[in-house]
């Protein structure tokens, strides 16, 4: 009898065979970690698993490690063996990666400490550091399947521009991480590669699309990686694994050379971010990135340097009594209730240090968000039906489970479309500038502090809703996530029934069960203006300050 | 017997009819310039035409004219009634203006001269400069037609943000200019306000699609206009005129407000900048329109104020010994013999000082054409056809005269389309850096210079080729232009049949006559990489610099 399976089905197999000849051929070794628990967040913590001076290397800050590898005190080699066996190890908990190429790692690992060796000089700001990287950053000969079952086979013939900078700058490259077919997803699970769970709770949704990078960075399988963000790819799966994030403005970060989905699609420009366990990570990878001149590289990136002006807070008033834009609700979703509190808790330590809090909407959050639904689907799904019939595998649906199939536009209406959007996003500007009445500064809001979405996670396949995240996405503004605290079912009782202003608001309040959703991390954006990226990672720094010293 | 005339030449009689009055209304008179003379150029300086101040006040340069305004030896009053005298006198010559509000621009001056008058200071950088605007940009309460005979009667109903920028600043507002129907096209004809034509030979195109801009001030009947560019609109009007201008990059200066065709078009964005009699200009309009802070109110301009270290050439070795590209025929059409001379009188004037200078050519320009044409008819011209059946009036083509009907495209073909767009992108910027190795800087060419057009004018209707120009639309290079030289019938014989790259190619041989160009300004561009905006301005101002050191 021949074989009723799709051929697809083999090339999955063939997939994870080769994954394991490459883990194989690495000889990066862990025993294998069985557990049931939901909760595995300190499995790499118990005895015998991990060395104590791995556990020392991977536990580090951004800024730790940095300044270990750059005096010599770690070797290059030793910090990348170290990622790469743990690596392995959030691998087997969470099926974060797709690829690895450890040895490669290790040996510019070597090739760098040579160098320190010779010179006594750390190669770059990023001497030695292991960064991971999202199933879609091309790295030349390795595998590029962007989690496609029909891409299996394609290698890079070149590095993408980001990897050619953080190489310039020292950096060790050393796995590709999951992702969801097409990338357009809040949560992380393709045909190819299977699903990411969390590692707060596995029962719960890693995130997405950069939920392979959410994962692995958690568990400290890595402690900066390199993530992609269209409708909050960056910052849900930092958001759900309790992560620090950035969500750049279009162009600032090369995206050139990297693999994507539907593109040609420039309407809502991709950009890539960083991911990363400590606050300090959001500069360093940002900086070390505009100081490769990345301009010089990709055709599309701006020429718009580091700016340490900006970063001072020039143009906030030194960044002293700033005033934030408190966005308790959109409109659209009522946040769980964890994100009361820790909008609250945050709101107690910005006043503390003396800065300002206001209360502030953006208008008309529905029209944005069916004009970003509307535009992501433009091509009326074309791109991706292309994609998946090349192997046969089915279209998984992503953000769009739950929709009518949408039309195909012709240009004129796609035109259209984007001249809506142009006049919503002027709203949107007028609104913030308008807020120069309310702040008591003389300014507009600063900065705007938001939810990164209704939920803290949700269980495997729910429907999704991300304008929280989207927003920033359609207006350009660039957005930092971070923790504050997590799921407690003492605390975060569930609520009476509200005016519900959705299906889904009514469906995200009746699917809320902090004993579901206990141990997810809850985390806040702040956001500030398109083209603020440096002041983004400084309010975002401040937001940590002012938690840690509020603890 | 009821009239067969179509119904829509009504409104260009009745919208004929409305200019008059309004000229009328404004109490701003000059006698009838009546002339048979193809080289209008020089009628305003004639005897009893304008008062000997007038000439003095619209002969100055930029720094000049603002110079005397701040210092307050010219009031604003006198300098706006000099130069609407002079815009009335040029567009009897030329056809120039679309609309007059003459009496506000007065009202304006004399608002500004109280204040100085109170304070002792000028309002701005700007104060009392009289700026002329393309018939796009929107003045609240005035008449928006965009030279579509179906808009007539329209009124915008806010300023453009430009136009507050400029009024922040200074400025005086006092009228709008010609441009072809839908702004696509290098010269300017349009069903509703007629045909511009070029003041230095009339029996030629002022060029286009801001050629109403172009013979205004070719007559110095404004010093200082605001164009825009999508193809070379800017730059093409400069150089037929003999005028200085600026392409910016994408979304510095700001858009938001103004009219346009195709809107949500935006694979090719459309960019505003100055059109002006003297190279200090160009910087004078950029930076005031900067310092305005437009990201506060055009929500997709960048965040990039001005840059004085880019100015000073900070990544261009300070400006000693520039590496200049020289980009003598760009493979699709072979410039007329006056560009050859032209290009050598800049080559030697750049030697003089030190500078360097090389052969330089961007690599498959075929390609690049091709691909900037697809885009502006990826509709298949939908847009254009329905602003034309507002009012019946007839669709011209502009630029795509002689071409097939394009197809309409769905928006996965469009993708595609933006998606070989930036390929071939990455190709030209691959090439340019490719140039660190023959420069003998280190670094690689610090600006291109290429002629603007493969003709420095054209007969009234002639068939047109952008790409000269269009390269930097699709690369996003910002680029200025300058005059160099004129055609003259004894230098610029006409060559020896060459072997045609195109059609194009040898209609353009074989249509070039210098006794029928006679008098046309011959220009050069000079160009910098995306968003190196600041140093073609200073490019510009070294190239014309060493032009005037070498006469």
């Amino acid at each position: 009898m021949p074989s009723i399976e799709p051929t697809w089905h083999a090339v999955v197999e063939k997939e994870a065979a080769r994954f394991a000849r490459r883990v194989e051929a690495s000889g990066v070794k862990v025993p294998v970690a069985t557990t049931d628990a939901l909760n595995v967040i300190k499995v790499p913590l118990e005895a015998g698993v991990l060395l104590p001076d791995e556990l020392e290397i991977t536990g580090s800050s951004i800024e730790g490690l940095l300044a270990k590898l750059s005096r010599g005190e770690w070797s290059a080699e030793q910090v990348t063996r170290a990622f790469c066996r743990r690596a392995l190890l959030a691998h087997q908990l969470t099926n974060c990666l797709t690829n690895v190429f450890f040895e490669r790692a290790v040996e510019r690992a070597k090739l760098l400490d040579a160098e320190f060796a010779r010179t006594g000089k750390p190669t770059g700001p990023l001497h030695g550091l292991p960064i991971s990287l999202k199933n879609q950053v091309d790295v030349e000969g390795e595998q590029m399947d962007l989690c496609y079952v029909g891409w299996v086979g394609r290698v890079a013939k070149k590095n993408a521009v980001v990897v050619d900078c953080l190489l310039k700058q020292g950096a060790v490259l050393y796995c590709h991480t999951n992702m969801p077919q097409a990338l357009m997803s809040g949560e992380t699970v393709c045909n190819l590669h299977g699903r990411t769970v969390n590692p707060h709770n596995r029962a719960l949704s890693a995130g997405g699309s950069s939920g392979g990078e959410g994962a692995l960075i958690a568990m400290r399988g890595s402690i900066l990686g390199v993530g992609s963000d269209i409708g909050g790819s960056v910052r849900i799966p930092c958001a759900f694994n309790g992560l620090y994030g950035l969500r750049p403005s279009y162009n600032r970060m090369p995206y050139g050379g990297s693999s994507n989905s539907m593109e040609g699609f420039e309407a809502v420009h991709s950009v890539l971010g960083p991911m990363t366990v400590s606050v300090d990570g959001l500069k360093v990878f940002f900086k070390a990135v505009l100081d490769a001149e990345p301009w010089r590289y990709d055709p599309v990136a701006l020429h718009m340097p580091w700016s340490e002006p900006a970063y001072e807070l020039a143009e906030h008033g030194g960044g002293k009594a700033l005033c934030f834009g408190f966005n308790w609700h959109n409109g659209l979703a009522k946040p769980d209730p964890p994100f009361l509190r820790a909008m609250e808790k945050l709101k107690e330590a910005l006043l503390a240090p003396g800065h300002i809090v206001v209360d502030y909407s953006p208008p008309d959050a529905a029209t944005g968000a069916t004009l970003l639904t509307s535009l992501f689907v433009a091509d009326g799904g074309e791109d991706i039906k292309r994609e998946c019939a090349l192997s046969g595998e089915p279209v998984l649906g992503g953000v769009l489970v739950g929709m009518a199939p949408p039309p195909h536009l012709a240009t004129y209406d796609y035109w259209q479309l984007c001249l809506e959007r142009r006049k919503w996003v002027k709203g949107q500007l007028d609104a913030w500038e308008a807020t120069k009445d309310m702040t008591g500064t003389g300014r507009p809001i600063d900065a705007v502090v938001a939810p990164p979405a209704p939920y803290p996670s949700f269980r495997h396949g729910d429907r999704q809703d991300i304008f929280y995240t989207g927003l920033c996405n359609i207006c350009d503004y660039p957005s930092a996530v971070f923790p504050v605290t997590a799921v407690d079912p003492a605390l975060d009782v569930k609520g009476e029934p509200h005016a519900f202003a959705s299906a889904f608001d009514k469906l995200n309040y009746e699917r809320y069960d902090p004993e579901v959703y206990r141990d997810a991390p809850v985390a806040l954006q702040v956001y500030a203006r398109k083209g603020e990226d440096e002041a983004t990672i400084r309010f975002a720094e401040i937001c940590a300050a002012a938690l840690e010293a509020s603890r």
